[in-house]
């Protein structure tokens, strides 16, 4: 980083707890849910497949970022309501995005994880806005930011007093075309290396295809990742964003199966089926 | 673009007026100023050698994303008034950026146009305040944007009802280092082949080097680009932001001529120059 | 290029002769032609119509690199013999692409500039193959490859003793799909600052668009190139290879038109149609 | 692959064997050596190391494509002798890279596995060279090669007859400059969909950096590469080529203590150490 002396920097371990998870610790921790939020039925569904899988942090779209201003574009405080009462149902967590300097209070209210989208990784005022919040951040790395940028911008974050960043890898833009971005999972061990954050690993929009959410899932874990991100719908064909990433509950209990050794084989533990296989 | 009926595919011709310029027409139109306004002395003399040289239109930031927190991000809202009295003085127009899309309407009283940067591409809150201003904007293309998302960036500000976009091609993320960035010159005739908006070319973010200022701005000239964003500085070595790139006022006097047969040769006229000519 | 002396960096003019063309002095030159042999009588068509137009070097692959096995890769020697039949008659230069070192002395035969292509750039064995002939080699910038490793494998060439090297930029690859390519025009003046070597643009595989080698060309002499290699097809619907972005010759008619006042506007001559001119 | 029926689509199982090693199968095959042959001394010492470890094939350029025609271009034939002496002595089965058709014959006498590397990945005259052998073929990704173009390369070898393709995933070039290239541990998953051909991927040359050669050999496993191709250096400091991302023999023994859980998480078994273990 150029010499000079960052809070990212501090080798510090740093455990950030979200209810009773730690993300950072021996767990790998996963985060699952719909791209968007779309209806209250369909997120019980979902929240509720996940929670029996031992799930603890749902994730889902209220507001969501899309490239054309004519596609669905979440249902905005009408979703974070359905968030907050599925969290106070289940008593699972809650990871949602923030895109609006302006909303961050409002939507703090209702976020367990206040998460910044790669389009906005370098929304320097949105970054301050969480900055000044007391909740966790999940700062995705931007389409073209290299890392040295990314942490500058958990810097933005972290300079402003708030010490709980999670980064997430979701995949560079190349010139492979075959997936819909390059998963570069290198990064996990290259941030653990220059920093005492977290960082976790989102196979879904990595990947943009379904079969391939299991194998870098796996990568991502034997190469040191905190955690995952993956989007599940209970029914992915229809989807009103990115069903074609999106695991079934079905798949998505196959992928915790697999993934089990491998956490053992990195001498950690998967966070979520601890339940299940007591 | 997919099928998709968009207002940026409305092929009627859109010239953007700016006090007695006009943007999109037969005259090659140059802004041209400092990367960041530092102090009135140097926006003062900045803005005297361009006037001379008939600049009508001062580009200066007083909002700078950068990189790094720790870096310096420019005079906010006393530097919006010292650009309004530089205008006031010398009758120039002012196009500067805004990051924040709570402080459009602060920014939108001083500029007259308002430039959104290549981060904030997708920045969608910020691209619908924009939008809802009566003002121009200047829409640079992300680091990472295909023609295609750009366009669809552009129609979000139109969607709101604000007509008046001009697009700035500013260089994108490839493997080549020797460069800043690549400038891809070959979008100016795609735009113009797909859209009805304007198109100009920032060869200073573009390459990053002084001495390619001056071929990249004939070659964009020479490419059907309706205009220029130039920085300059009076002592680019001494600059707060961006040195390497600016050029001096004579450098810059000396480029104006090397383009004005340039724009003869494509069937257009340099704006800039015109009243030393006389 | 990191301290190294190269003789790359000879800063020396050197013009390049083939027949009574100069590649490298105040003249632009036109090489142009199908992208591959396909038959006699495409050729003479095609060399009768260039002719007409003033042009002196054809080109036409009887070597094609293609990725497919199964791909129609060019007629071999046959190809070859008809491009001299060509020369005899019309008095043309030819180039044509080498791609084994094996077969470098019987290209070399038959050619009167030996190109190097993109994927080859690297071909090191290749490289010192045609560094040992007397043939001017046109050398075409590797699809990933900076313009340091460009330069170093002009190097090569230059090393074994042939200092009749061109240099072709002809797009490189990025994440932006519209185009084939993105063509890198920075890399023009750039080469004229670092090296003495000739360099040319490749609009047609740069673009891979029949509309965009017509602005793509302007932009380039605007920049410096001392040239243009361009695909002329006399029916591009039926080309065997790369018809998509082969201009008809009336097409490239307008073209030279287009590019003569952009020519002088830089201070050069068009090569091509003077005799036509005059 | 666009509806082409290729022999990369046969989905029949493919293990290739060298030696009594099985590529393709149960096991992860390891393949370790310096990345050039320097001299007799030098490679005794590495072979003894990895021979004690378990390894089976050893890799050692003779022929080493670089940059600049003034770097060190490895022993030729010389170095050929003496990964023979060595594979006479140790009866470790050796892999080495050709570079020039011309010498596919004579680098066959010498070398169990020939390897074409990643700028050679289009030379097609070498890709038919070596489809006409009936060694095995190393066929490395290029640097800017999409998943279709590659699998396209190792169909020109199939079409030649020769059957025994090992494809290598070795990183591609992106705009992220922390590591040397950006290893894609995606097209692990997708090559083992779309064909039958054994893949196995190189972190050394992927990262350039000694420190990751580890988790991206973990990573690589876990998402199901068939093996590693490592460089390993008695004097990582000394190396005459790469020795920054070079293990010692000591860092390469600890991460096959740790490679081997995760080989047994995807149930697998890692070939190297058995000897050792049992």
């Amino acid at each position: 980083m150029e010499g000079l002396k960052l809070i990212t920097d501090n080798k510090l371990e740093t455990n950030i707890t979200v209810g009773d998870t730690v993300i950072g610790g021996d767990e790998v921790v996963i985060m699952a849910g719909p791209c968007a939020v779309e209806s209250k039925e369909q997120l019980f569904i979902t929240a509720g497949a996940l929670k029996e899988l031992g799930v603890k942090i749902l994730r889902g779209g209220a507001f969501k970022p899309r490239t054309s201003p004519y596609a669905f574009s979440g249902l905005g405080e009408d979703g974070l309501k359905m968030l907050q009462d599925v969290s106070n149902t289940t008593g699972m967590a809650i990871i949602t995005e923030v895109m609006n300097p302006n909303e961050v209070p409002m939507v703090a209210e209702y976020a367990d994880i206040l998460q910044v989208g790669s389009r906005n990784m370098q929304n320097f005022p949105l970054l301050q806005a969480v900055g000044n919040t007391n909740k966790p951040v999940l700062l995705k790395r931007g389409l073209a930011a290299t890392i040295t940028e990314w942490l500058f911008a958990a810097e933005y974050i972290l300079a402003e007093g708030n010490q709980q960043v999670i980064l997430c890898e979701r995949g560079i833009r190349t010139f492979e075309t075959y997936t819909r971005n390059t998963v570069d999972l290198s990064a996990v061990p290259i941030v653990k290396n220059l920093t005492n954050l977290p960082i976790i690993v989102d196979p879904s929009h990595a990947t943009g295809i379904n079969e391939l959410v299991n194998p870098v899932s796996k990568g991502a874990v034997a190469m040191g990742a905190d955690g995952l991100l993956i989007e599940v719908h209970p029914n992915p064909r229809e989807a009103l964003c990115d069903g074609e990433q999106s695991l079934t509950p079905e798949q998505f209990a196959d992928l915790l199966v697999e993934l089990e050794p491998i956490c053992k084989a990195v001498g950690k533990r998967l966070h979520t089926i601890c339940k299940k296989n007591s």
